[in-house]
């Protein structure tokens, strides 16, 4: 199998057990070895006190594409630390993208930036991530 | 009005409106000045593909919690950078607290540290953010 | 005065004054408004218990570009809120220049990202930080 | 030897190499297993142009404590990322503490948080670090 095959079989089995990414209406774009592009629409339940949408949202994408961008190698690879920037109000309806890049990986770390934009193409966030890359496979056998 | 009775005012006032935190089942043990300590439940909704809770739950948890505590003194206070560390998985049924500490306030800046734990007192993650704190204010009636 | 000899007045004033800046030798390669390309080279002195260089100095190299960038607008900014990814060591001898690109900018905060590399073009830090921009000009004459 | 013993023991082998803490004139207070407490004053030639220390001062300070805690255990660590927020602006003749707490030790991964105080007691910075732990040790032969 491909690298770019497996890094969608990957994506697969993880966003079909992924509820939250589910819940938030994620749908693919494009996924392929240590990237990934991701599109969800913002919902009125996803709004805090302030009619604008919780930084949890904008952050919950990001952490999602932080996910399917650094598993995507085949080996499991959990979140460590991350960090946003909130740079401009997100709103009911808006249809945010998140694009990945990676800036770093290592046997064990992986370095990510991620920015999120809105449907007239400006940041709405800058997310860091660092994963740690475990020892453990999503598929072993596509590892020969 | 006293400044406890105000801030747990406030809360009302943004918890009433914040369809995320309602999502999120958040309930309020303690509100005062700069301070909140909420709870939650992790659902099955909340779950990721390794069967943990994701990332953004956490995450959006603490944020909520820095909104309550940052917006508690009166002025209305947004959030510009925050960093969390995952610390331990988080499962479903696991019961969370949120603890806010105000690290430094001044006219236009507030820092924060928010510690998670789980219904065992383990550090599930550790949260820090910094506000912005506007001229607007929730109440200006009571600012005389 | 056009705004980029206002930024060069400005970070020639800043520069004069910041021993530290002078401590690590840097140098400006380009300055405008907004913006700022820096250059420095790693002596012993740098070095950490590992032989490498310490993290504070490619920390301190970009919070010197943040500060030269965040405050060529004219206004005085200063640094709340940063964060650095240390992606590949640094060695004694490397030339390194940290690049500045500004997210968001508003009346009171500044977001800007700072990659930082060597003299082979890889990136060896990633930092981000956050300004808040006072309401105090360098040269209040050039303001009108 | 006792675990207390070898942490001083790897605290004088790291920092009889680490010109950078040489520099800063750090001394140690405490060492022990996970934790460092240590004090240094500000020098003139820490100030930036604006009369205060550079952010890479206390920076350096945190990231230096970050080293020698998650060193002390015998397994070589590396500061992968790491954030600061600057509380209070630091000034020449400053006497700064810096205590680490740790709040996460994994066999791979170290979660710090370090407090940064003066001489009146008051929090001047708060820093948070995440390290990796490779396989290699200090003193292979203590950790039979």
């Amino acid at each position: 199998m491909k690298r770019k095959e497996l890094a969608i079989k990957i994506f697969k089995e993880m966003y079909e057990n992924d509820k939250m990414s589910q819940w938030l209406g994620i749908e693919a774009l494009k996924i392929s070895k240590g990237r990934a592009v991701l599109q969800m629409m913002v919902r009125n339940e996803m709004l805090n006190g302030m009619d604008i949408a919780h930084g949890g949202i904008t952050y919950s994408f990001a952490d999602s594409a932080l996910a399917f961008a650094s598993n995507s190698h085949g080996r499991k690879a959990v979140s460590v630390e991350t960090s946003i920037s909130h740079i401009m109000p997100v709103r009911e309806g808006d249809v945010l993208t998140a694009t990945t890049k990676e800036e770093r990986i290592t046997k064990k770390i992986g370095i990510y930036t991620i920015y999120i934009t809105n449907q007239d193409k400006e940041k709405v966030a800058l997310f860091k991530g660092t994963v740690y890359r475990s020892s453990k496979f999503w598929f072993p056998e596509e590892e020969a």
